[in-house]
This record gives structure tokens, sequence and C-alpha cells, in this order.
């Protein structure tokens, strides 16, 4: 099943400036061929279930060793059955009803 | 990894009441051992987190197959390696703070 | 207009134990009379749009004051004009269905 | 106080195909003044707050009027004292990691 998400991963515990966690989960999702869109609230990838949601965990897992005691995620997650939409489709769909 | 999640798991498609499919994917969680606690905007559960996100990837499933078309979840996901906590300690330790 | 909200607070940079923090903005929200849900992931609360967010502005300011550098809240609104629904009313109604 | 926030706007009950209620928020948002930036999961707004929670509150209105008796909003904001930060700043700070 494919899913659209779209994901906030904020490690507490390590202070304020956060960029460095994001930069190595974006990488970590990069790996697992997600293709992730970074955006400035979080970044949206498309792909397998699985594949997703075993990528998410190997951030938490990475941003751990890298000494965050606490990871907090949030995430949007979408399927749908009735057809095959990218993320760029959501994006173009509406960006046509706004002329 | 054990990981505290909150889930909120919307239908699309298929009218504003979304109470059975709630109930469904509330029985899901349940008898994948996630024990789950509902409250008014999603539900909470405790697990490793294969068993959560393969819980929630057959609320998805489910749901399409009672025809939602499209399946949206919002989730948070919390793990920590600095000390063993449950969905339970979260709560209590607020509430010794409120005295 | 009257909102059904769940809210997450978390306060950056003030290291992991965050719920004396919660409790501060639990009590906010008790005080703009909002009857707050604590729960293992957040509250819930309903009441008037400008109030409910009114009171989450106070949650961050007092925050800020309290020390925290940064406050991030994660949020879901829910408004619906066919009916009206309480807290209550939304847990009751999948617990119905579950028999 | 400046809030950097995400948006995702849902309406529930109109079907599967919500972008032109999408693209009316985000006239919304462009009219007051919020230049939101538009992603595969949800847009991105900065501004004050009480004019984000005020724009935000006229999506739901206007939604509604559109017809959507129920509409559930996502979102994610974030407020910070220690420095001035744009949502440019924050992708480019992450970017700047990525080398």
């Amino acid at each position: 099943m494919k899913v659209l998400a779209g994901l906030t991963v904020v490690p507490l515990g390590v202070g304020v400036s956060l960029s460095q966690y994001v930069a190595v989960c974006e990488r970590i999702l990069t790996e697992a061929g997600l293709r992730p869109q970074l955006h400035a609230n979080g970044t949206n990838v498309e792909g397998e279930w699985d594949v997703v949601f075993a990528a998410l965990r190997r951030c938490h897992e990475t941003l751990h060793e890298m000494g965050a005691p606490r990871v907090t995620t949030t995430l949007q997650a979408g399927t749908r059955t009735d057809r095959d939409q990218t993320l760029e489709d959501k994006v173009r769909s509406v960006k046509s009803k706004l002329g």
C-alpha cells in the first residue's frame, strides 16, 4: 500500500537548534528512496507503507544515537484506493484552482 | 524500540459520521495488544514500533475495505532512551504538578 | 463559532521533563473556561474559537516567560455546522459502536 | 507575538476531491498578508498570532459556507523568543547541513 506522508521529527533535550538533526533524517529518507521534499515545517515523502515507517524508525534510532534522549514525530499519512496520486499531483491540483 | 503514540484516523468520502470507522480501528489496535485509550480527538497506544505501525496499516486497509476511498491519519509518536515511560506515567506526571 | 480542539504544547530548550509546563498550560485553559480533558498525548478543549486560540496564545507566552526559548504546538481543530457536538459526545459515539 | 505555522485544512462530507477547498483557503491566507507556501500536505504561513488564527477561522467559516458540514484543521504553530526566524530561514538552515 502506497502512502503519502508529511513528517516533522523533533528531538527533545538537545537545545533549540534542530537543523542538524533534521538534515540527518532527510538523508535517511533519501537513502530509503523516499525522495523527501523539505519544507519549512517538515518534509513530505511518498512510498510503500512499510518502507516509509521503517525509515522513520531509523530516524528515531539515529537521533537517539546522536544523543537526543527524546524524539517526537508528528505525521500525516494518507492512503487512497480511488486513484494513484503523487505529491506533485496534490500541489498541482490546488494550483490549478488558484488560477 | 517502544513508542507512545497518539492516533487520529479519518476516512474521507464516507460522509460526516465517522464513529463506526473509529470503532473498527479501535478494535484492530486492541487485537494487536496495544491497549488503546480512546479520547475525544483520537486514541493513544503504546507498544513496539513495528507492532504499532503494522496495526495502523491494518486500520487503513480495513477502512478502505469498508468503502472509504481515502484514509488520513494524524499521528504523534514519541520514543525515549532516558527512561521507560507508560501512557499512564505521562498523565500522572502532569496531574502531580496540578496539585 | 464553536470549536473542539486537541492540543499538544511542547516547550523546546528546557530539557526533557515537560510536565510542569504542560500543567501550567492546563491551568490557563481551565481559567479560560475551556474545561481541558488531559490525556497521555495532549489535552482536549471545547469552546468559542477566539477563546480557545487566545488561551493557547497565553500558553505560549507563559511558557516563554518561564524560560522556554521555543514553544511548538500541534493542534487539531474541528468545527461543524450540521449539529452541536461535545467532546463527550465524540467518545460516547465511538463507544456505542464498540458494543 | 509572531508565529510560524503549518496548516492542513480538511473539509469532511464533501467527497474526496478537496483541492478547490484548499485553494479557497490559500486565497484567504494570501489576502490576510500571510504569504502562504503551499506544499503537498498543507501550507506554511508566518505572521502575527492573531492574524494567523483569524485567517484560519475565516477558512473554516468559508468552507462551511461552501457546503462542508465539518472542517478539521491540523496545525503546527511555533513561537520563539531567542531570535527572529522566517520560514525561509528554517529551510535554509537544514539545507546548509545537507551539504
